[in-house]
């Protein structure tokens, strides 16, 4: 195993990493020396565990495993595990001091937990601010095992007699979701995440093919599920997922634009193809079925991408989490004192019960981790402080808010 | 087929009811005549019609197909169809017409539809009263046919090549979820329907075996799915479902007895057995499992249900729907104007977001609904006007919150 060293961080002090596990706990996590050494200003403050979590009192220098951490490495050959970590923490702060500018008092709180067989997460959360009715900004990294059904249902009919062992996976992402209190500044939500397989254990047959995943890594859910088989041997597998989108309740064109812009800035210094895809996959997924619109107006989406070079991945990953600040907060600092009455409240509030929906009903990380025990608060952060459901409200046509509705309702270029 | 009279409205004009059709619409309803008759005061609109219902101007007389209704028939002797639709229309005149009472002012609104094939549904909202925050009760009565899916998955290895005609369905039930807005006043949630299914249509084959159905016919939802198979020639299939359950944000222990005494007098006049086996059904129900809590106090809850006479467990579905306005009114009148503070009122907004995270992501019906196409507005009538999320909130121990929230965890026998 490698010695540490980070640019994040300062050298941690070497505790013992046990072996994976599914047991409940005993993971010590590697702290940095001195203990009271803190990137930002956030309040540090340790939460009741929820099942399979254990609260922390102190943010760890990694939560990789030993084995995983080769940060004396240079920065260009240390690996992916380890670079990914520090870019979504790296983000984690810069968002969270950016919201903490704009709010200029309110901080946020900070919940770090590991869990058992290995990972851990940080959530911040900045609750009845200034400006922010509620903003969740969450890291977390995971190691677990694929389930033997999802090798069952993999394996399919061309199954033989042979049983295929676990293939551990590591997973890592950053998620946000921030709901500014001014009717006129819109929702904003981003998540990047990393996805990658070991070889599988225990697993000695040749016969087992490499099949499409399905990877439920997705926002302040920490639970996965995935159809993967991977040969013994064979490299590991790996994706890349994410994006950046944003959800108002009234629509400013110039807003629209700047957003869309960055995003496709962001885009465009990798592939001229990835804007218009990505703002495409955007559309489709935050799609509310039961409503046929969309929860908000967009922005870029991917997932499961594995079909570029794993560095450049690594890198539109990075530049896209650089993009939320520039893309997001001139837009808050612009609406966050605008007046408004009682009506432009009202409305949001009922956007942001579409947003509830969506989140509960369809969304899979979400959906994936209420209902196999991911942490709870973690997971529900993403919802508003508050939400209205009116029976059968209808805007009128050619008024403010209706023209939001029709934007949700028919997707548009904007740039 | 019978000529018309009813008990509930006066006799009404002759019209064509069409045979089956899963095309939409053309399908005439029967009004009673005259056609201003209401045997309630409450204001009569049009909405717009989602998917598959069509708006009507006029409450029908019934909602059943001319071949079913034999209301000219003593009520005795007329269907357990054409019963059940009369109780649960005067079960939804009759609570409607208390909560007017105690609003003193502020009235229901009506939306009437029909659907393709058959069948319709009446909407009531009193949205933003005096007391109610929001008030649905619906009554829909459905006709349908299972699908192929239904038969194959029931089949299962057994099956022969013999396809399995289309089985049709008959579903009427009483929905609904009163939420005042004193938060020492309960949320209210009752729900009764009745399912029956037709000897299948094209079915020659006589190894179809009967098998448990799986229905949905729950709460606004008014889609189902079926795994039953009938034999031709056979009886049909009923089931009978349903069940009361309040949800306060604040235990008074006088209001919560109240409740479930009245909620095992109308079960005991039927079997001693059915308050203790349905009191736990409904605590097993109405489980939020993602939070290890119930959505609130319990009541009763039961489906499937077609073990005993049919003739008693329509009384005993009648008997429940009549016991909701006494054991629910007279807490309300108790409660709706009893002084609170911010901090009350916060905590039943909390509450209420449990009712929507219960409701989105477990109950049968919403979700089977949502995904499905039913109406919209009248499955999501069941969310409260506004609800509320704070991350990580934990009410101190002793407190009346957390009183309230020890009772979700550990359900206890009240009476």
């Amino acid at each position: 195993m490698a010695s540490h060293s980070s640019t994040l961080f300062s050298s941690p002090p070497r505790a013992f990493a046990p072996p994976f596990s599914s047991h409940r706990l005993c993971f010590n996590l590697r702290f940095p020396r001195p203990i009271n050494t803190k990137p930002n200003n956030h309040s540090l403050r340790c939460s009741v565990s929820i099942e399979k979590e254990v609260p922390e009192t102190e943010r760890p220098f990694t939560f990789l495993r030993d084995s995983d951490d080769n940060s004396t490495h240079s920065s260009s050959t240390s690996s992916v595990r380890a670079r990914f970590e520090a870019m979504i923490r790296a983000a984690q702060d810069s968002v969270c001091e950016a919201i903490e500018a704009v709010e200029d008092g309110p901080k946020f709180k900070e919940d770090v937990w590991s869990r058992p067989g290995g990972g851990g997460g940080i959530s911040r959360v900045l609750q009845d601010g200034n400006v922010f009715e509620k903003a969740g900004v969450n890291v977390s990294v995971v190691y677990g095992v694929m389930p033997p059904e999802a090798y069952r249902a993999a394996k399919g009919s061309a199954s033989s007699d042979h049983k295929p062992g676990p293939v551990p996976f590591f997973a890592a992402g950053v998620s946000s979701v921030l709901h500014p209190k001014n009717p006129f500044a819109p929702t904003l939500h981003f998540n990047y995440r990393y996805f990658e397989t070991d070889a599988p254990k225990g697993n000695t047959q040749n016969s087992l093919s490499k099949c499409k995943s399905t990877v439920f890594l997705f926002d302040f859910a920490s639970f996965f599920f995935c159809q993967c088989l991977d040969v013994p041997g064979a490299p590991r597998q790996w994706w890349f997922g994410g994006g950046t989108d944003f959800t108002p309740a009234y629509i400013f064109e110039d807003d629209v634009k700047h957003f869309h812009t960055i995003q496709k800035q962001a885009c465009d210094k990798f592939d001229p193809s990835f804007y218009p895809r990505f703002k495409k996959w955007c559309d489709d997924y935050f799609y509310i079925k039961h409503r046929d619109e969309r929860r908000g107006l967009g922005g870029i989406f991917f997932d499961d991408l594995n079909d570029y070079d794993q560095e450049m991945l690594l890198a539109f990953s990075t530049e896209c989490a650089n993009s939320v600040v520039p893309a997001y907060i001139p837009i808050v600092e612009i609406r966050k004192d605008m007046e408004f009455t009682e009506q432009h409240k009202a409305w949001q509030q009922l956007r942001r019960g579409r947003y509830v929906e969506f989140n509960l009903v369809y969304d899979r990380g979400t959906t994936f981790g209420l209902k196999t025990g991911g942490r709870i608060e973690s997971i529900l952060v993403s919802l508003p402080l508050s939400a209205r459901w009116e029976y059968d409200h209808k805007p009128e046509e050619g008024t403010e808010e209706w023209k939001l509705l029709d934007a949700c309702i028919n997707p548009k270029e904007w740039i």
